[in-house]
């Protein structure tokens, strides 16, 4: 009876034919769009493009040829709806990590008399290294990593940037962008938002949000492949002012003036630094082309029904070994549901040996994503059902379930 | 009889078999490897592979299985015997600017007292940006960029960092990286290179050279395609000492752990940050095979030969409306050879249209490069025939030579 249910509101889902775009293996019921997002057929093809025939053949003529010292901007063009955005308040380039370096030294230097960099203990861990890489580099700011639930009562006339991970990567538990946004703005703050695991899954809405600076990735939701390129979002408001710290050649004004006097690209361009990658943003550009006409609001009903269905389903069926530990209030979360059990780590290995794929987060949890363009409500559905089955068999405890692995 | 003299000197040519790896187009002759690598046809195969299986089949368990998270070390292992280094002592990551953003924040720490970054007015202009950058960002630190004959008296007690590109961009004149490193490290200096027009070309030897930290590009002699990740290097000596501005987690020493403190990766790793670009690293993994049992003073030989052979032909064969201002010992250049001509420009755009692709850089240069992997002296001979014809004939003065292109 669940299942059918689920069969039908597949047939009533508005964004079902996204998925008829990606190539998923048959039999696999693939919940970890939120770590690494799913090939889309299209974007293969591209990249045979770029390399047999942009590269291959038109060589170093397809920078202007091809469009290639476009790619960037192009990006930029497919992302900014996405994200509530200009196209010009955004840069495509380098990793997340690197445009948080960057976001938070010219955020911090927004604000030259405060001296506190605030932030959570429940951040992704890379974005307090790097802050704490800042801090040391510059030597005149100070790392205030805080309870995740006392950011609000944290911030005063002293804190010159707020920087926090919209979903939390572990529970999936959201902050609230608008009030914490307005918070910090109301003390005199800067903030920097780390948008990751919110861009594709959720009505991201910067200009709504009134956000100062941003980053994220895009090879979760946003399906750009392994390690593609990440963006970094800079408000209008802040155009004549902001500066970046890594100064290269792709950030300047006319990069091919070869000038040795630096002068900054307009707007969020002068992020960019060096030579952009291009098979990456080839790949990049490719896959985003599904997103057109596709709405934000969409895509967060349909993760909430998802995830609701997931939250509902564990709970009719799967014994108390396993703790929903995640919000179950839809708009508290994110695309994602993440549960507590006592062998974590051998439980997803369990369920990857069954076809269902999701990934382990130290010490004790199991993650569950829900990407809304191409998991189906049947997927949840026969999730839970081999997520039951593995518990009520103790299918995890099994020597090849505990072998050790350098990713999790 | 020039010409089979060239095909006689490729016939002994002991590189002549790498250029089979290569896809070349038919009747083109590419001498702008200096600025972007020929494709070779394994490497496109290995990316169809990366992107239909590992990404799309594998999805995340190819961090594991496909080795995914292992591609930075594997590249370099196979980078540290054309540089002269140990693997260790090699982190493959960013782009160039990136890397030498870290590598001049991390060298400038190795000197705390000291307050001058030395560098000269023949270095990449990108490179000076980011020096500038950094002292913008630190606010502790001037940039001298002084006349590069005059780098050597411009050392003394006041410098922490000497920064210098190895091979100048534009004239292919190569400082001298011994006697320059020597002369640094007398005054208590420590030394960052930019190899990104040297290595694949000549013979580069960090460890002969006592070099303390460099950088470089992989997508010009190393042919790891359009914006291909780029490298830096610090010596071991530095290992227990040296730490990185950009902290991110995959230069965590253990970056699934997930733990909210910093710990470095052992060795240049710790230069590692955000993910890698895992398509553009498995291209490049590919693209260095060909380099395998390759001897770097064989490089350097060859590409003595083909500018040796080039400026003498240009001589021979060329009228005075172009000047050589390469140097014209061959230990003082690189695998480059510039002319000066009054209308560099449409002179590049008119070789273009005859199949002979150099590049032009402003105001009035046109440069040739010459990859010993897979350019012939036969291409040499064949190259200097039609500069000389559009030389002779007034070629480059037409309307659609002079069009502005956005890359130059």
């Amino acid at each position: 009876m669940d299942r059918r249910r689920c069969l039908e509101a597949d047939l009533a889902d508005p964004l079902a034919a996204a998925r008829t775009h990606f190539a998923l293996p048959e039999g696999l019921i693939y919940l970890d769009g939120n770590s690494l997002g799913a090939l889309q057929p299209v974007v293969a093809a591209r990249l045979r493009d770029v390399v047999e025939h942009e590269w291959g053949a038109g060589l170093i003529r397809s920078w202007n040829d091809a469009g290639w010292v476009e790619l960037p901007r192009r990006i930029a063009g497919r992302l900014a709806p996405l994200l509530g955005a200009d196209r010009t308040e955004l840069a495509v380039t380098d990793s997340t990590s690197a445009n948080l370096f960057k976001a938070l030294a010219a955020a911090r230097r927004l604000r030259p008399d405060r001296h506190v960099l605030l932030t959570d203990d429940a951040n992704f861990p890379t974005d307090v290294y790097v802050a704490q890489g800042l801090a040391t580099l510059t030597g005149d700011l100070e790392v205030r990593v805080v309870h995740t639930d006392e950011v609000a009562s944290h911030l005063d006339a002293e804190v010159a940037v707020l920087t926090l991970t919209h979903v939390d990567y572990r529970t999936g538990r959201l902050h609230d962008p608008v009030d914490l946004t307005a918070a910090a703005h109301a003390v005199g703050a800067v903030t920097v938002w780390d948008l990751s695991h919110s861009t594709g899954a959720l009505d991201v809405d910067l200009h709504r949000w009134d956000a100062d600076l941003a980053v994220g990735c895009t090879y979760k939701y946003l399906n750009g492949g392994p390690g593609s390129p990440a963006y970094l979002y800079v408000a209008q408001r802040w155009h004549e002012e902001i500066s970046t710290p890594v100064q290269g050649w792709f950030g300047h004004a006319q990069p091919f003036a070869f000038s040795l006097g630096y002068q900054p690209a307009p707007g969020a361009e002068r992020f960019h630094d060096g030579t952009p990658p291009v098979l990456s943003m080839a790949a990049l550009e490719s896959a985003l082309e599904v997103w057109e006409g596709i709405d934000r609001a969409q895509l967060a009903a349909k993760a909430a029904e998802l995830t609701d269905r997931f939250i509902a389903l564990v709970d009719e069926r799967c014994d108390d070994t396993v703790e929903v530990v995640t919000p179950r209030d839809p708009t508290r979360r994110g695309a994602q549901v993440s549960l507590r059990h006592a062998h974590a780590d051998a439980l997803t290995q369990a369920l990857i040996a069954r076809g269902v794929i999701g990934d382990h987060r130290p010490p004790d949890l199991v993650r569950f994503g829900f990407a809304p363009l191409y998991v189906r409500h049947v997927d949840v559905c026969d999730a839970v059902e081999q997520l039951r089955e593995v518990l009520a068999t103790r299918a995890w405890d099994r020597p090849e379930h505990h072998a050790r692995r350098t990713v999790t």
